[in-house]
């Protein structure tokens, strides 16, 4: 139904902004031609700058053989942009009048097998999608800054949307080098966001009152749970921190702190239900390693960023 | 007043547990003997399986010249362990009553020039130090999980503690190879904890709402925020993604959105003053340097650290 996937050589990657060039970079690397679309000519010479930044990081990183720089087209005319393209990368400013706007233009003058990919961060598709005509292949692609060197990506549909477009999208950012996490519901923030945003909603909290100032608050973090937090995320984190017994010595042992006001947002209340979840999910991606075997990894992982930040600092 | 820094020869580890060791380990690497206290003998394999599991990776960081596992004494009897000891960390079991008891007997036998750390991570160190004769010498000073590897020691005092206890306190972590952060307040779950557990407890709503399960939790932390997190913290992490206008545009920009659902955690009010705290310590951090130095400088420790966690995996 969509576009196949060995005949996507052409990408747009709409908008100016250093999301809309991280991607242009990140997909030049892939090997991909790479056709963006900015407003202005006067935005062009950040772009540029832009693109040059990025490139010096994904050399490192490791091009795909056919990556080049001579693969990008820089335009202003959004026709010359979406004629035979085989994908659409959305990076437009963050106003839902103008992006609802975009893919109501969009969704007449994009071939339908073609699908349109949204980075918004704030909206949801069931919001942008209202006024496009074919919104069935109109899906939320949401990465993390910068767009070029994170892999994450965010998946999600609005309500008009096919799963098939959505299962498209999971197997082309696999793909394009990206590692992409389709979600399960349409809530505001997405994963990633909402998790970083109470934490940085307690880091607010905790510069208005005095508790820490900005630098410790940063301080406190990368060189504390961060590193442990590349690695292992965090409900493994804590499912190898407490040995044998894991995630479930974790929740029983410390879910009575839970309820203790150790930053201002309230716990669920810790139900057999929700310990369940937890504990049969940690087991699960463990993959059978024993306890030794995963904080043995964890450790030479660690042991790698921390000699890997030392080597490249300035 | 305090034991002199170049005196300090001989640490005493009290506790058997992940946490007891894990220091043991790092001092030993750092070139300190090292007296560890254990309950019954029976912990002791344990105990020297973690030593060595840990050695591992810190001969991968770099030993100190003098460092050996030679330097390592382990005893159930805790006069043995405190004599002629220089300065004292004690991760014993986080039960109140038994913390309160082993200070009082410290507060006794050990000389007063020597301090006295405690690791707890969910105590406060006026409710330790309430039966100890001797408590202006007692501070907390709560390492990460492992403590051999990560460099934050978190730093406070209690009621009775003396500032100049916190401020030995502080020098010694330094020499000793830690990132002690000395906190402004005595707050329950310190700085690092706090930030944590707000996300925690988000991932913990998501999971039970079913928004997201522990893997989604994972791979989203993983491959979103955590690579940037290790080398930005959260304050300049966004600083620097805001670009010329750094955090002043951030909170401008973002500022309404700390009114949306984004996670369940309320944010304070974003007033002049918070604004004001927040852009004049990101612009303080960044030390004259401009965004695109900045920028730079973040993308080359992220490529680093995704190629050594590439490298590192087994």
């Amino acid at each position: 139904m969509y576009r196949s996937f060995d005949k996507v050589k052409t990408i747009a990657s709409l908008g100016g902004g250093p999301i809309g060039a991280g991607w242009a970079a990140h997909f030049l690397a892939m090997g991909y031609k790479v056709k963006s679309f900015i407003y202005k000519n006067d935005e062009r010479d950040n772009y540029d700058t832009f693109i040059e930044t990025a490139w010096d990081s994904l050399k490192k990183i490791g091009l795909c053989e056919t990556a080049s720089l001579n693969n990008l087209l820089i335009s202003t005319d959004i026709s010359e942009v979406i004629s035979d393209t085989d994908f659409i990368q959305e990076s437009i400013p963050e106003i839902l009048e103008v992006k609802r706007k975009f893919y109501e233009i969009l969704g007449t003058i994009v071939p339908t097998d073609v699908i349109i990919a949204s980075s918004t961060s704030g909206l949801t598709m069931t919001e942008i999608q209202k006024f496009c005509s074919t919104p069935e292949r109109t899906i939320i692609a949401h990465p993390f800054n910068p767009p070029y060197l994170l892999p994450l990506v965010e998946i999600v549909g609005g309500k008009k949307t096919s799963n098939s477009a959505v299962e498209w999208a999971k197997k082309f950012y696999e793909q394009a080098g990206k590692k992409p996490l389709v979600m399960n519901k349409e809530i505001p923030g997405f994963v990633a966001t909402r998790l970083q945003e109470a934490l940085w909603r307690e880091a607010l909290h905790m510069v208005k009152s005095g508790e820490a100032t900005p630098e410790q608050i940063d301080i406190a973090l990368k060189n504390g749970p961060a590193p442990r937090m590349v690695v292992q995320g965090q409900c493994m984190a804590f499912h190898v921190a407490c040995g044998e017994g894991g995630m479930a010595t974790n929740l029983d042992q410390f879910g009575p702190a839970l309820k203790l006001p150790w930053t201002r947002l309230k716990a669920p209340e810790l139900t057999q239900a929700l310990r369940n979840k937890m504990v049969t999910a940690c087991a699960s991606m463990a993959k059978g390693k024993s306890f030794a075997e995963l904080a043995k990894q964890r450790d030479k992982s660690i042991v790698a960023i921390l000699n890997a930040i030392k080597s490249s600092e300035i």
